[in-house]
């Protein structure tokens, strides 16, 4: 019997796009559910009771939450192509630190960057920065932060440069300016099918933030 | 060639108990470098310049940072004996979930418990109370988090035992009465040797606190 694969995604999730990503990568095929954020399925609700939040990977009838978990269950899981984490287990820690990493510094940085205003926006563009050009250093010459190849840390990351217009337009930056070598990396990624196809256009998460702080 | 293992902690800290907990079940011995926080070495700057915090395993001169990727590295590279992790990749992505809740709710609940006052502590508490009655739910009527066998969950959670009479006092309840179901499992993990000479005594952490307050 052929699995059973649901994703409980919303589009211009960088979470759920990781996801979309790493299915990509392993050539999955699923059923992709676009959640309604303001009234959530009965199937959210019961699949991730304690967050309530998307993705979620539902393999036949189980859920697995949280965008890295799931992304190293499809690793290991589906460990036949496409590795996505090293298989040294040092190797391994340093890829879940930066993963991590993105989790805990850019994430709160990137947000504040476009819902604050004034001198708290000053502050999150200054985290933000610092962020960024932290993992810059990380990368440092490789193509990507794995090594030679496409792997976790990258999947981490690049989701975020689908909303790169939000922050370049409400903070008043240039990515390309301020962190060229990300520029350089994400033209790299972009190259992959996987982000291709798995990141929506710049301009319309946009429309759809302007859209969210009109009816705020 | 012996490994060479060092561990850079702080006693008081539930994050560097949990690395304790998980060298100890599986027999490894170590070197154990006590920092001073106020006065951080040039050992641990250079070890974890990113985040300069405990606990950091130095493994043969490379640093794994970050408890819960630290915990991860010692079950990877120490797989002979007492699996920390399930081997079902479901079952891994289950507890990863889990320990995941413990660092997100848990931790910034419990701190606020005892740093904040009057209102702000009320809405602490009840985070506090909400976290823990949701991984009694998750526990129901297993002995551990995992089932049969201590593991990965247990570790994350039962090293804030070690404040819990911190929480108590400064929250004014107590948690046999709130939350038994917690304590029955606290007991039966202070049972294992590695729990019980990890943790330090909870009147300890309790004076340190004081301390701590009284120069702030």
């Amino acid at each position: 019997m052929a699995d059973e694969i649901v994703l409980l995604d919303f589009w211009s999730s960088m979470f759920g796009m990781r996801v979309r990503i790493a299915l990509a990568e392993k050539g999955i095929k699923y059923q992709h559910k676009e959640e309604d954020l303001r009234n959530k399925s009965e199937l959210l609700l019961k699949m991730n009771p304690v967050h309530k939040k998307i993705p979620v990977l539902i393999h036949n009838g189980k859920p697995v939450c949280e965008s890295l978990i799931i992304v190293q269950y499809i690793d290991e899981v589906w460990n036949d192509k496409s590795p996505l984490l090293p298989s040294d287990p040092c190797q391994r820690a340093h890829a879940r630190f930066w993963a991590d990493f993105v989790d805990k510094k850019v994430y709160d940085a990137s947000r504040r960057v476009w819902t604050r205003k004034g001198e708290e926006q000053e502050a999150a563009k200054k985290d933000f920065f610092e962020s960024f050009k932290t993992l810059e250093g990380e990368l440092g010459k490789k193509p990507y932060f794995g090594g030679e190849t496409f792997g976790f840390v990258d999947i981490s990351l690049i989701t975020f440069y689908s909303w790169f217009y939000v922050y370049e337009t409400f903070g008043k930056f240039s990515m390309e300016a301020e962190c060229p070598k990300i520029i350089e990396w994400v033209k790299r990624c972009l190259q992959k099918e996987s982000v291709a196809k798995s990141l929506p256009d710049q301009k319309k998460v946009y429309e759809s933030v302007l859209e969210w702080l009109g009816r705020e």
